[in-house]
């Protein structure tokens, strides 16, 4: 096991309450009086999950929307947020409440409080958003046997984006929009549901692993996008590096399959594609196929611990 | 202006929900269903609120207590705090954890959730905590002219375990006790109420400054305790050295003068000293004196911006 893992099982041990899900589900989730609050807390480390000179407004939208991504994949509507800031150079400073700003705005979000220090070394940031759940809130490990497994909007346009492919993908990178609607939509219906950060292939097969189940994912059916497909084409390699790339915070989840045309028909009204890519099986593990063709696994499903490249 | 205050006053131009108390408040107040709850959250960077050399269950106990110290001043009973980590060496990460369950365990709290992050540099260390008020939830600002001010407890007792002062002082530093209980059962009594973070005459200054007032202290009355005046005596000096050496986590509040007598009785319900050590006044600024003697103020009135010695 590696010291993270190390850490995060001795962190379970203290994570006993029914709230906390036993650290397995990138959220808690605490009902009190009858209302379910979904709280989640998610740190960005400069040199860890983005470059010294990647531009302070998209550090902010970046901070926002992951952790606004874990509540989209609870169900759950945002109420407001928490910012944990170091104190850096001004100009950076101005500029990344600027980007807050203009992220908090997008999502119609209040800033309810936080703290601000002194930073030492590289800047670490922390938000800690807190939303409401109306209905049941998905965890990651309610999947089944026979379940179909979908995904919201397209895949790799933001590894694609970081790469340089292309205003349309840099865009996607920049600026990922939490499904915050989808999840809500979705809650009542999935079986199982995360967002994909690390890697649709590597959070398929956590979704798997936490369901006690295996998935079996059909490359050929990955959403692709128009500027995804303009610049890499349609090969097997170019739906392999969509689906081990990261950043999507798109939402994959696991529903009966009997909900298919259900599910189907809220893509009207959510104006967001929602794609089958797959199902969840009996055994363990991940199966990948290609227009129905098994190929062999990657070496690399995803990104296991995040840290930018370069 | 400093570049802190510029930043304070930049993120308050987002903090506009109700909730958020003009982030003037250590903690947002959020109203949901007719009940009331009450997040805060702190951060400890290495290097700036602890040293590399601490040991690491006092960091852990650190950045618990103070958190909770946020809610004791609101009158919440904490629900359950959210971790956020920068992993560093194993060493140091599991005496952390040690340490983390045993201040979670001494306060019955859970830990709900959180994240871990591969660290770069000085270490930062996040916490959120959620409460629970049934009161009424007191804020820094609502001090009149005439309201008496209080103290929870001793104060100086951490700056002085933190010079090395003896054991039962260093107890003090290492492991403050956030005040809950008598923060929950003071909040529908009094007017204004913070906990002393940064320095008794500092924080008192910040509270009669929210509340549009003057505060005069007479450091006779600031109670110090028994290892304490065996010491540093009696005499000026120490009084002045504790009413400003911060980490106290002691409770500050302002009352209706009209109810010195039943917050005396509390004491006893408590087993906590709860010590009248001056009194709101027409006017701005802090007046201080000494067996009601004026004094002149000292050229710091506590911690401007944390940073440990050394």
């Amino acid at each position: 096991m590696s010291a993270e893992s190390d850490f995060i099982e001795s962190l379970r041990a203290l994570a006993t309450h029914p709230a906390a899900r036993g650290l397995a589900d990138d959220a808690a989730v605490l009902e009190i009086g009858g209302r379910t609050f979904v709280l989640t807390q998610d740190m960005l480390v400069e040199g860890v999950h983005y470059l010294p000179d990647d531009p302070p407004a998209d550090v902010a939208w970046k901070l926002v929307a992951v952790n606004l991504s874990d509540l989209a994949a609870k169900g759950a509507r945002p109420i407001g947020v928490l910012l944990g800031y170091s104190l850096g150079e001004k100009d950076w400073d101005e500029a990344f409440i600027a980007g807050l700003g203009t992220a908090l705005g997008a999502f119609a979000i209040p800033l309810l409080g936080g703290d601000t220090v002194r930073g030492a070394g590289a800047r670490t940031l922390a938000l800690t958003a807190i939303g409401e759940a109306e209905g049941p809130v998905p965890s990651r490990s309610g999947g089944r046997a026979g379940d179909h497994l979908w995904v919201s909007g397209t895949i790799g346009d933001a590894g694609a984006g970081l790469r340089g492919l292309g205003e349309a993908l840099a865009e996607r990178y920049r600026n990922p929009r939490p499904r915050l609607e989808a999840g809500a939509r979705l809650a009542a219906r999935v079986r199982a549901m995360m967002d994909v950060s690390d890697g649709l292939l590597i959070d398929a097969s956590r979704l798997a692993e936490a369901s006690g189940v295996a998935a079996e994912i059909d490359l050929g059916l990955v959403p692709l996008s128009e500027p995804y497909l303009a610049a890499l084409g349609d090969g097997p390699e170019a739906r392999l590096a969509a689906a081990t790339a990261g950043d999507d915070y798109e939402l994959l989840f696991a529903a009966p399959a009997d909900l298919a045309a259900e599910i189907l028909a809220l893509q009207d009204e959510l104006g967001l594609p929602l794609s089958r890519i797959g199902t969840l099986a009996e055994g363990r593990g991940l199966r990948l196929a290609n227009g129905g063709k098994a190929v062999p696994l990657p070496p690399r499903l995803g990104w296991e611990h995040r840290r930018v490249p370069g």
